[in-house]
This record gives structure tokens, sequence and C-alpha cells, in this order.
């Protein structure tokens, strides 16, 4: 059984596991979100794939739910003794080497599926680990700028992480996406998979930015196998990270029909044949088989339950 | 008055503390060997102006004489666990700090003059501190290749720090010298100078390879102020370093008398005008004041004394 799945970070690391766990035989594609992709201090820096491989490999600080376990922050604190921006970013020492491999890399020609192919062998994550493409897709966002009144762009990691999404966005940019491709191996791996699950990521800026790239939307419409999303909302709230924050952008509701909708149906366009939504939130998705289910993923076997439920809506005649 | 030293790494900077010691209120410059600068995993590190400056910043670890004190090793550990070449380089924590920074002021366009001039605003070297020049000039080292019979070339950090300069080496070349100019100012600062101490560093790769620079040599052979060095040489054997290695290569006998022969008198076309040997060692320089004074910088007191002596055969009618 192959299972392709789409994912952005922390909760797509979580959803991930919960799969792995779940299915320990299937073999498991998962395409992540490099528009968080951010170059500091030289380095290039891949956050979701990074806490995917992370995750997957044993080695996340679980609290965090980013970077890794044991990690210390000495480089950081002597960039800020030389007074190096930004002092905003949580440069870990340990997750710095990763970055330095993964610059040299590139620098010497390697594109980014075949950098993440060879860091992976250290981790071994349990999935095939593809980047969504191999092009600079990063996304920025514009915000007022109340200096002159008309507005300015921030790269996300800014809006993100230094400004907590606390200012308002009046739109999302994905900088580079006309000329990007779907990475090495993403369209096959979603033609021919039997299940392709969207975890439940950020649908803006994780998923959406996944979407987003030329020829993915397609790939997802084509596939053969069943295509399940997983609601990030839960009760009207974005269960981590800052949904909240980026629907409403693009005029999106903040609640599981809001996001069930955006998404679509299959037969109506739209990319979901099925969605899960959490007990005792209703989704009215047209064209889309909406589920009940837990989605808390508090504890491993909550995490495994969910996937499984991912599972049984993707493979519905399945004897699993 | 104004004192410039040229000067590598270890001995140099601890001959400049020295210095600032004996006369706190004189305006230093250093002129400072970047032959041994090196990109390691994308990073430009410059070796000997980073021991000038940690060491007279009180940043230096005294027992290794290079990198900082407190010092620690995650990134290396990390890069070691990825395989990454080479893990035979000492890349400490802090110091990468400053090699990001460097690299990326570098590839933002600032000579390496600017940068020097930035890093040193936190170390607070209280000298000036100056690259032989802005250009790349790295000392490659061509060795004997059992493989082919024939042989091959090294960087220098690589022959010295991974080969304990055990390869016999054939010749040194320093790649790029030929487009090199001295660094902004070091012309000026040899013009004007009260006096020009040569510290005792490797005569070949460090103080040998400022000489190398084009203008280097003409500018100090014209300079107003005298020229005094201080041998590396000690009894017939490297203080420190492995002179003994690099000398040979060049043809120069590895006692006093052999480096002060290899520099030679100003008035004979070489650079010198005075010249310290150690106390019971001798050298016949012709053309050349030579002093035996102890040359061993084993303590402070003996370091500043040391210095002390440097002036006096320097500026012989001061009232110092």
């Amino acid at each position: 059984m192959h299972i392709v799945v789409l994912a952005g970070g922390v909760g797509g690391a979580r959803f991930l596991r919960g799969l792995l766990d779940a299915v320990p035989d299937a073999e498991v594609t998962a395409v992540v979100n490099t528009g968080d992709d951010v170059t500091m201090y030289g380095l290039r820096i891949c956050p979701d794939l990074d806490t995917v491989m992370y995750t997957l490999g044993d080695g996340i600080d679980e609290e965090r739910g980013w970077g890794q376990r044991g990690e210390t922050w000495t480089v950081k604190e002597q960039l800020a003794a030389y007074g190096a921006e930004p002092t905003w970013f949580g440069l870990g020492d340990r997750d710095l080497a990763t970055h330095l491999v993964r610059t040299r890399m590139l620098g010497a020609g390697h594109p980014l599926s075949e950098v993440t192919a060879f860091l992976a062998q250290r981790w071994q994550p349990g999935v095939r680990l593809l980047p969504m493409s191999d092009q600079r897709v990063e996304t920025h966002v514009v915000v007022d700028d109340p200096a002159t009144g008309g507005e300015r762009t921030l790269h996300f990691q800014e809006w993100w992480v230094r400004h907590r999404a606390a200012l308002d966005a009046r739109r999302f940019v994905q900088v580079g996406v006309d000329d990007a491709r779907p990475g090495p191996g993403v369209v096959e791996a979603l033609a021919t998979a039997d299940a392709v699950l969207l975890a439940p990521s950020n649908p803006v800026v994780s998923i959406g930015t996944v979407l987003g790239v030329p020829g993915v939307r397609d790939a997802l419409r084509a596939a053969s196998g069943r295509v399940v999303g997983v609601s990030p909302i839960v009760s009207g709230a974005a269960l981590r990270g800052m949904a909240d924050r980026c629907l409403p952008v693009l005029g999106v509701e903040v609640s599981a029909e809001g996001v069930g909708r955006h998404y679509g149906a299959r037969s109506t366009g739209g990319v979901l044949d099925a969605w899960l939504v959490h007990t005792g939130d209703t989704a009215a998705v047209p064209g889309v088989d909406v589920r009940s289910v837990p989605l808390l993923m508090s504890d491993p076997a909550a995490t495994r339950a969910l996937a499984q439920a991912a599972l049984d809506a993707a493979l519905p005649g399945s004897a699993r």
C-alpha cells in the first residue's frame, strides 16, 4: 500500500507519525511544504522538511514541536553578540549543522530533493520525504505600512515568528511559484498512490502552498486513489499554529466547514473526496464524504486512531 | 607613537599583547596574514585574524592558543553525524558565529578589511586590525603523490591541521597573490610608522605570505621607521607551530641566523634593520643590528619585556 501525505510542519509531522504507527508496513511518501523556507545568515533553512525529518527520525524536541531535542543555542547567542540580525529566529546549534550541509549541497548544484534525501539518510524518517518543489517558492506576507499609509512585504517567517502573525495580512504572495514545478516524484506518487491524505496542516500557508505549485492540483484531481483531508480547525479554532490569522485573508471562514469548502470536492473542481472533522463539529461540503472523528493528536494512540480514520475514509472497501 | 606589526596567528597575537602591555598608549596597527584563510562548509574562515582578535579581545582559549574560551563543539559533532567532510577541522560553535557574520558580509560585497573592522567592534582588540590584503591569497602546499609518482596540492590548512605538516612539502604556492594588493591602510601605515616589528611568526607561511603581497615589501623598504624582526627560531627549533617544516622548503636553515639572513638587511634589499635572537643564540646577518634578548613569551612580564626590547631596537634614540 502506498500512501501520499501532503504536509506542513508540526501538525503534518505528528500526523505522519500516527500514520506510520497505524500502518508500519505501508510505503509512505510525504510531500512537504517548502514555502516557509528562508535564508538566514546565508543558510538555507527548510522548517517544515526539518520538522518532519526530526519528528519521524526521533530527534524532535517534543515540547517545542520544532528543532532538535537537547538543542543548544551558542551560535545564536554569539551572533547576537555581534549585533547580527535577525535575533528573533530560533537557530539552534544542532539544527545549524543541517542547514550548513544543505546550504553547501545546494551551492554545489544539488537540487533540494537530493539534499533532502541525503539528510534523510541520517534521520531515517521511515517515509520518502519529498519537497513540494525543487524551485524556490517563498511565502511573503503583504501588510499595512503605517509609516507610508501603503503596504510592505515581509517574509513569512518574519510575519509568523517575529510578529506572531499579529500584523493583519492583506494577502500572501508565493514568490517564485509561477516558475515552480512539482519536485521529482511528486506527480508520480500522487498519480499512483492508493490514498492521498491532506494532513491537518495550515490550509493556506502549508497545504495551500503545496497545492499552489503548478501541476500539483491537477495531479491530485487525477489521482486514482481517494483524497482525504483532515481539518486543522476544531470547534472554530486552529489546533496549532495560526490558521485563524491566515484563513480570513482568503475570505475563508475559520471552521471545519469553511476549510472543507475551500478545499472543495474533486467532483466539482476541488481536491477532496472525504473530509474529517472533529467529533461534534459539522460541515456541509457538497460532494464530499464528511466524517466526524476525534481529531486531537493528544497522544500516540489518539494520533494513530486519527490516521486510521483517514485511511478508512480513503480505502472504504479495504479489509483493513 | 605609531607601531606597525606584521603578524601571523598565535605567536603574533601574543607578541601584540605584550606590545600593548609595554606601550598601552601607542597606536598599534596589526597587519595580519590571511594566507591561512579557508572556506569550510561554505564559511569563510580567517584563522590568523581571529586568533589576533580573540587574543587581544580577551576571548582566546589560552591553553589551545586558538579559538574561544568556553568553546563548545555541537555543530562539528552534528556535521560529523551527517558524514560531512572535513572532520579534521576544529570548528567551534562560538567561532562559527564569527564565520557566519564574515561570510554573509563578504557575500554582500563588503571587503575583508571592512568585515574585520566590523567584527573588531565587538572584540575591541586595542589595535587597528588590518588583513594583509582584501584579495583572496591562499597558501597551498605541493606534496609528493605516491599514487601517481607525481605531486598533488593541498590547501595549507589540510597540510597543517590534518597532516600536522608531516607530508614533505615540495613548495608553497600563494594562490591569487599576483592579483593581490595590500589591504586598505597597509602601505600608509608602513610608510609613516615610527617602528615596524615583525612578530615571531612563521617566516614562510605567515610573515612570508604578508611580504609576498605585491607592494608590501616595497612599502617596508621605504618605511621611515626602523624595521625590527623577532626570531621565531630559538636554539635551532621553532618555538611553536612548524616553521621547521617550512623553512627547508625554501632552502633556509632552521636557525635564528638562517631566518635573519632570509629576511635580510634593508640596506641590501631585505627588510630588516634589527634582528632579535634568543639569549645564547648568535646570528651574523650582514647590515643588521642583531641583539640577543630573552625571546620566550612564557608569561606576561616576559612577553612585555620582549616587546620592549623590540621597541628599543626600533627606537634607539627614544627616551622610552
